[in-house]
């Protein structure tokens, strides 16, 4: 079969031709209808020999940590699923055992460092194939008669977001202040959660207009050129107070320090996106008792979720379509900032 | 001055003649701009003369424990307030001392029963009359801008709604459903909340399509008609599983009924309205976990939150205006059912 | 094998032979090291025919609930597992595919009832036999070294309090009040449990002064016998204002009225004991805003939090053994009220 | 009368000679009977003639923001407060009407900046003087019959730690770890009320074992010298898992690396000590989800319930007494750390 690979340390991933994987006892072999393009796929193909290899990441690694299919195979024991039933792909996936798995999350399950258990397309072979292989049944989650190409981003660019907001809810109730920074993959599904789950005033921050006009279209009530002013123009529009919740996407030094600067006193600042930056903050140089955290994808319950935010329409992922030839290409336009919104590899 | 009394046991509430107050130490005399009329009222005025006279409440009792106003005059030590300023009344009067009102909470003060501490028309003077004695410049929140015809029910039938429906909202996230039942002057509001805070799918019920037409007007997804089949058309619209918080501003036995049969393992089922009824659950009559509560009005922050509500346009209420003379005719069509959202008095 | 049984509507458990079960594919064989016997497997056998067979319970039924054991044998594709290793079993499973089960809660789970998914010893073969089949390795909790029989009873007498506490935990800081009435085999855990985990003072109700010297050997600050002048001595004991949790492990009509008479504003209310009580409250009947709730057993990631509070001695069961051949005579111990703290199996 | 002073900028603080203060309407006059010494001080008189200015302190400064007295004289429009009544000041004085006064957190004010609101000893007038005027009844909290100088720490050296330990209680049930950062003033109640209100294994780190040895005695679990190894001690102690919660109590650049080193997955990070430090967080360098906070003081709410830890014998203050004319001696002994617990200053 097809897949995209990436098959050596700061090449470009291409296509190549694998073996069709056949699922063991547990195990589901699904034939992918949507494989989503993230900007963690840069991260890691930017890695450095040392950093990948110490990361335990494989070579050639099989790329796609957004994965929808239809169940071609199912192993033994599996129950309660049947061969043609559509599904979307969880993809942090634990251990299973631990107080965390127990727990539901598996996204900070105890034991996957220790045990080498790795996410499919970041360090287990990915959704960008014809066929994937998804490890225990527990990790599909029904998509029913939800479109893949338009959903399959919900697994990762709409749980992310999720997660990261729900923690926040409680601080988001009237009159309150929710701030996005960077409306790209993940923001401008940020923007809708937040416009369906809360009564916030919705904040969004990109680099442009153009940017910034899909934050618009998704629910924005307010948008900011994301630079030096953008925490003092942030204040302005709360009335001096900051925001009770920042959520920032990008992950930048600049774009930290911004969110930083926006926090009201008691309000969440949520790095999400990965881009290398670092958060100082200390007596006096964070509103008291603002809680800043870096989260990690989210829970199989959270997906449930999330999905469900879809079906009902309350969430809605703009898509660019690239067949798996044109896989490549999709990231081109990832890493020359020209997607809008989501790319998705069409098998 | 004039004002609406209630003065003899069975009576009808009347307008009467009685002196202008004068404020005291850290007390404010408002001049009453609007004053909402209330079921509680009703209630009240229905207790016999043991169960009236058991409860602490005198005779002649001003009517009114909504109330908006200018400020007339201030009492000594009253800072940070002008004759002039427009404000609205926050009712539950609490001790100020004791840890439920060190917590913001007076509606729940320990010592208001001992001390003899009643909200205002519920047994002090009450907002119907020409002017209003507040007996700290605290129990007061400023109107700004907002018109206080327009939102003076906000103090009651905003905020009861809102601090029963504040506790629920992380059981309100995607996918859930809520239930509203009675969609008069608290329930018509609630649905607003819900819609402006939450995610939930909101079903709202009455007993009759006329009423259920202002339900659907503020944003119930689905309106049911309130009888013995309405918990099975819940289950049906909620897939089988029950609302996940379920909102009761009737508290009659059907309704209470009702709620309980509708909820859905770990909901809320909040009874608010004090229509007599009483919920009989135990193992296996109640969904597990689901939570029985009997709330009561709200604190003064959360005062300050419905009004941010209104001002952004998230929450506004549908009123009737009557003139402080035609008082008693107020009371005459809330009787009648014929009131459509809240009946406002305006001296 | 040998086996404790129901055999016959109104009949007593009974020792018979059975086959010794084999794992299917994710399955795992136990032989058993303990099995606790509870009231509810006398609420089970005390149903009715009617009764019985509508709530799915087959005929016979080996008994046993609360299991622990050494795997014997590992179905096919069970990883992490060992023979030879101890466990505990985790008893109310679900199906592991839907929302609630995906958080965790297997005893929540939304199509147990749908797929006739039983506990095992409540419609499953249970624990009271030489060997007891687990339906999927993910059931089963690492005991490590500690002792089987005196811990076996966490995974019910254990997990069940610990679930309706832990909700609680954040009503029982700096001054609170905690009630536990029935000081049994649930309520003699949840003392300690309290003692371990809150600030609270800790008031335990049983209907003697024998069964309440176990309270205070477990760390009750406080005895009452519970009576009908139960509620008003817990008035007393707590200043007038009521406790702020309280746990009923009985159930009971009385004793539910105590736990409701007994409660605070804010408080919570939880009915655990299926003692065939019900709760009747609504408007001036209960506190304001006391959650009252009817929760039911626990989950995976709370048993392993009970386990670690044994592990470190602050939970520790009060135990009497029988024989597998006597396990009769321990239902007629109970029956007779006669255990104290928990009786449990020893095959 | 007599009061300590910090009079000039860089200098030590002196006794003076000043006028007995009289009460307006609503202020209340104590004739001080304790006063505690606290590292804030120590910060306030450290700043440079610029920041002390900018920071709107004023000169001369009567110190003391931890306060306890007999009411002396009452102002005007006082209720429910007698002369001879024994209380505890609390000590973040907010406006009293905004949104976060209205929830009772004062400490939060959002007006206190721009009205220049300062607590007593850090701006206003302070305990450390024979006499002390309290702005406002409400900050008031009845000592009852608590020893004073005992418990006078409590307003701040207890109330700090409760208000950050009690943001983390939730994270700190059965199995869970703890970790005390400092286990002087406030560091020593702190480890006491971890105790006291939570399961968790408490890790105390100090410099010395000196230090360390009151950790112990108030019941510290475990024992860590403070350098650059205690955060894989701490790994170490928690099974290689992380601390759930880490309160740093010194809050300089070493204890606050180690705080966030030794952060568990979803853990709390609470920076309570003002030494000047600052945290560099961010992908990869703290663990996912754990939530880094800096909080200040707490609510009046929080003081009572610190009150009665203190009335219940669950939390104990190790006092060092001194004279009024010895309180320049009791900031020597603090500068030297040489004070075992918390000094006092009685009048």
């Amino acid at each position: 079969m097809k897949a995209l690979q990436y098959t050596r340390i700061g090449s470009h991933p291409e296509i190549v031709e694998i073996p069709k994987p056949a699922p063991g006892p547990g195990q589901v072999l699904l034939k992918v209808t949507a494989a989503g393009v993230c900007h963690s796929d840069e991260f890691v193909m930017g890695l450095s020999e040392e950093e990948y290899t110490g990361g335990g990441y494989p070579l050639p690694l099989t790329l796609g940590h957004e994965g929808a299919g239809i169940v071609e195979e199912l192993g033994e024991g599996v129950e309660h699923l049947s061969v043609g039933d559509a599904v979307a792909v969880y993809g942090p996936w634990g251990c299973g055992r631990c107080q965390k798995c127990a727990e539901g999350k598996e996204n900070y399950c105890l034991n996957a460092a220790a045990e080498g258990i790795k996410p499919p397309g970041l360090g287990a072979p990915g959704s960008m194939a014809e066929y994937m292989l998804v490890d225990d049944a527990r990790h599909l989650v029904p998509l029913g008669d939800l479109d893949p190409v338009q959903n399959v981003s919900l697994t990762d660019a709409g749980l992310t977001p999720y997660h990261a907001i729900k923690t926040s809810l409680p601080k988001l109730g009237a009159g309150s202040f929710a701030v996005v920074i960077g409306t790209g993959g993940l923001g401008h599904v940020a923007i809708q959660i937040l416009r369906a789950l809360s009564g916030a005033t919705v904040i969004a921050l990109d680099v442009n207009d153009e940017k910034l006009a899909l934050a618009k279209e998704v629910g924005a009530h307010h948008t900011v050129i994301s630079d030096a002013s953008a925490a003092e123009e942030i204040r302005r529009l709360t009335g001096g107070r900051g925001a009770n919740a920042v959520f920032d996407f990008v992950g930048a030094e600049p774009t930290i320090a911004t969110a930083v600067a926006s926090a009201a006193t008691e309000a969440d600042v949520t790095i999400v996106g990965i881009g290398g930056g670092t958060a100082h903050v200390g007596f006096g140089s964070i509103a008291y008792d603002a809680a800043l955290r870096v989260p990690y994808w989210g829970t199989r319950a959270e997906l449930i979720e999330v999905l469900e935010l879809a079906r009902s329409g309350q969430v809605s992922v703009e898509v660019q379509r690239y067949s798996l030839d044109d896989g490549p290409k999709a990231y081109e336009a990832l890493a020359a900032g020209t997607v809008r919104g989501r790319a998705v590899i069409v098998p």
